[in-house]
C-alpha cells in the first residue's frame, strides 16, 4: 500500500511514492521544459502510469493520489488556474486524472496549502493544529492551518498574503503583485537594491561592482553579510515588513507556529530573531508570546510531502464515506 | 424548550430567552453599575435563576445557555480575562455557572465571535460559511467564521485586528492598542480630530466651535456631514484604513461577506462604497470581487443573538455526545 504525491511547479514536476509512514519508495523530478496546456497534463498522466505500474509490480499498490499545484484549485469545478503554466487558466486536471486512474481517490490543493500540510506531517509543524507556512520566494504566499484543517476561503483563494498592505497610501506599483510582495519577496529585494543603487551607488562597496540589471536577491544577501550599506538598508527594510507580516498573522490567527520557507528563507533564516523582535512591537501582546518562528524542515520537498499527506487524508475520508454507504 | 442568551458588556448585562427559531420570549437589560469581580458573577447567576424560573413556569424549559463576554475566554481553564470588568483577569465564570445550573449545557465565547454567529443565525450573514464581523467602536475587533466554525486560535485570542499594522515604521503610540485601532476606532477618530484642531483650527468651521477635550467620534461625523474640512480629512483617512483592513482580510481569508458593526458603523455605514473602492486597490484582485460589504442587521443585539446561537449549537453537540455514549 502506498500514496502517490505529485508536486507541480512552474518549471518542474516532482513525484514521490510514500508509505503511510512517510518513507519514500520512489522519487522522480523532471523539467516541464516548454510544455504548455494539455502537454503538461499529458506528462502528469504519463508519470502517474509509471508510478502505478511500479506500485503494482513491487506490491505497493497506490491507494490515493495527492497533487500540489502552483496557483488556484477551484474546488467547485475541479479546474486549475496556474499563471506559470501556459494555457492553464481553467485546466480540468482533476477530471483528467480521475478519468485515467478510475476509482483511486485523487485530491488537489494549492502549493501554499501543501507546504503547511507537509510540515504538519513530517516537518517543523508536527503536532500543531494552528500553524502557518509563510513562503517567500519570487512571490509571497501563506498556507494556513486552522484547527487541523486548511483555510480554503469561499472561492479557494485564501492565504494571498503577498497582497497585504503595510504602508498607506496606495502606490500604483502595488497593482501587479501587492504591497508586501512588492517590497519583501525575492523579486522585491532585487528591485529595492537596484533602485537604491541607481540613486546612490557610492554607499555600496559590493553591489555597486555588479552589473545592475543582473542583481538578484542572493547577491543582496551576500553583500549584506559583508556589510554593504545598501544591502543592509534593503534587508533591514525587509525585516520590518516580514515582522509586520508575522504580527498581523499573529493578531488575526493566534497560531502556534509560523514556518518560513521559499527561496528567501534560505539566506534570511538567521534573521528570524530580528523578525520576531519587529513583530513584538506590533502584534497583540499576549498571542505574540504564544507563537514560535522557525524555518521549514522539508525545504524544497515541503510541497511533495504535503501532496503525500493530502493523499493519505483523502484515502481515509474516502474509505470512511464508503463504509458509511454500506 | 428555550435557550438562554447572556451578553455581558463592559457596562451592561443583557439577557434573552430564545426559542429554537430565534423568537425572543423574554428580554432584560440592566446596568452593571459599580459591581466588580464576583459581584458581576453573582448578578449573572441571579438573573440566570430568574430566567430558569420563568422558563419552567411558562413551559419553556431552558435547554442550554450561551454567554458572550467582552474579552478573552480561555477554553483550557474556562476562565475569562475582561479588561473592562475590575477583577476579571482570570475569572472562573464557566465553573460558577455550571455549578449553579447543574446539567444544562453552557457555552461561553468572546463578543467578536458572538457578533458573527448572531449575524449568521439571524442577521446579514445568513447562509454564509465564510464571513467576518468587523466591530469598530471604542476598540476594533473581528469575529471570523471559517467554513461554518469560529476561528479560535491556539490560545483563544484570534481576530485582534485592532493590532493590525498598516503604516510602517512603528510609533510608540501604537503600543497600547495597535496601529489600526489607534487611527480608525471611535477613540482614534476623536483623537485624530483633536490633534488636527490643536495644530490648525482655522480649517475647521464646526469642530473648532466645540470644547476641544469633549470632542467625540460622533461630533466628527456630524461635522463631516456638514463639510468641516478637518472632519473630512480625518474621516477620509479612516476610510483608507478601513479599506486596507478589508483588503487584508479578503487577501487572507477570501470571505463571502464582511459585516460592519459597532458604534462607528453606525454613522460610517454610508461610507461602505468608498471603503470597498479603497480595498479594491489593495486586495487580491479575484477574491475582492467575491466579497460583499454590508452593515450589521442586528446592531446592538448581535452579541445577544450570537449567545443564543451558541446555546443552540452547544445543546445539539451535547445531545449528540450523550447519544454516542449510550
Amino acid at each position: 500500500m502506498s500514496f502517490l504525491a505529485i508536486d507541480l511547479g512552474g518549471t518542474k514536476l516532482a513525484l514521490a511514492l510514500f508509505t503511510g509512514e512517510g518513507e519514500i519508495l520512489k522519487k522522480e523530478i523532471l523539467p516541464i521544459d516548454k510544455r504548455e496546456g494539455s502537454q503538461v497534463g499529458g506528462l502528469i498522466l504519463e508519470k502517474i502510469s509509471d508510478f502505478l505500474e511500479y506500485g503494482n509490480s513491487t506490491g505497493n499498490k497506490i491507494k490515493a493520489i495527492g497533487v500540489s499545484i502552483p496557483g488556484i484549485f477551484r474546488s467547485a469545478t475541479g479546474t486549475i488556474w496556474a499563471p506559470s503554466i501556459k494555457g492553464w487558466d481553467d485546466y480540468p486536471l482533476l477530471k483528467e486524472i480521475k478519468d485515467f486512474v478510475g476509482d483511486i481517490p485523487v485530491k488537489i490543493d494549492n502549493d501554499r496549502a501543501c507546504y503547511i500540510l507537509g510540515e504538519v506531517w513530517k516537518g517543523n509543524a508536527r503536532g500543531c493544529n494552528d500553524a502557518i507556512f509563510l513562503s517567500v520566494g519570487t512571490g509571497i504566499g501563506a498556507g494556513i492551518l486552522i484547527n487541523g484543517d486548511i483555510l480554503q476561503g469561499s472561492s479557494d483563494i485564501s492565504g494571498c498574503i503577498g497582497w497585504m498592505s503595510m504602508l498607506v497610501p496606495f502606490k500604483k506599483e502595488f497593482t501587479e503583485c501587492g504591497c508586501f510582495e512588492y517590497f519583501a519577496s525575492g523579486t522585491g529585494i532585487a528591485r529595492m537594491a537596484k533602485a537604491a543603487l541607481a540613486e546612490d551607488s557610492e554607499n555600496s562597496t559590493i553591489l555597486s561592482t555588479l552589473v545592475l540589471d543582473d542583481i538578484t536577491s542572493h547577491d543582496v544577501f551576500d553583500a549584506y553579510k559583508k556589510g554593504d550599506k545598501i544591502a543592509v538598508a534593503v534587508i533591514s527594510q525587509c525585516v520590518e515588513f516580514w515582522g509586520v507580516a508575522v504580527a498581523n498573522l499573529v493578531s488575526l490567527f493566534n497560531p502556534e507556529k509560523i514556518i518560513f520557507g521559499g527561496g528567501v528563507f534560505g539566506p534570511a533564516l538567521p534573521l528570524l530573531p530580528d523578525i520576531y523582535n519587529e513583530a513584538l512591537k506590533w502584534a497583540q501582546p499576549v498571542s505574540i508570546k504564544d507563537v514560535e518562528l522557525t524555518g521549514s524542515q522539508l525545504l524544497g520537498d515541503a510541497g511533495l510531502y504535503g501532496a503525500g499527506y493530502l493523499a493519505i487524508k483523502e484515502s481515509l475520508k474516502s474509505s470512511f464515506v464508503k463504509r458509511k454507504n454500506y
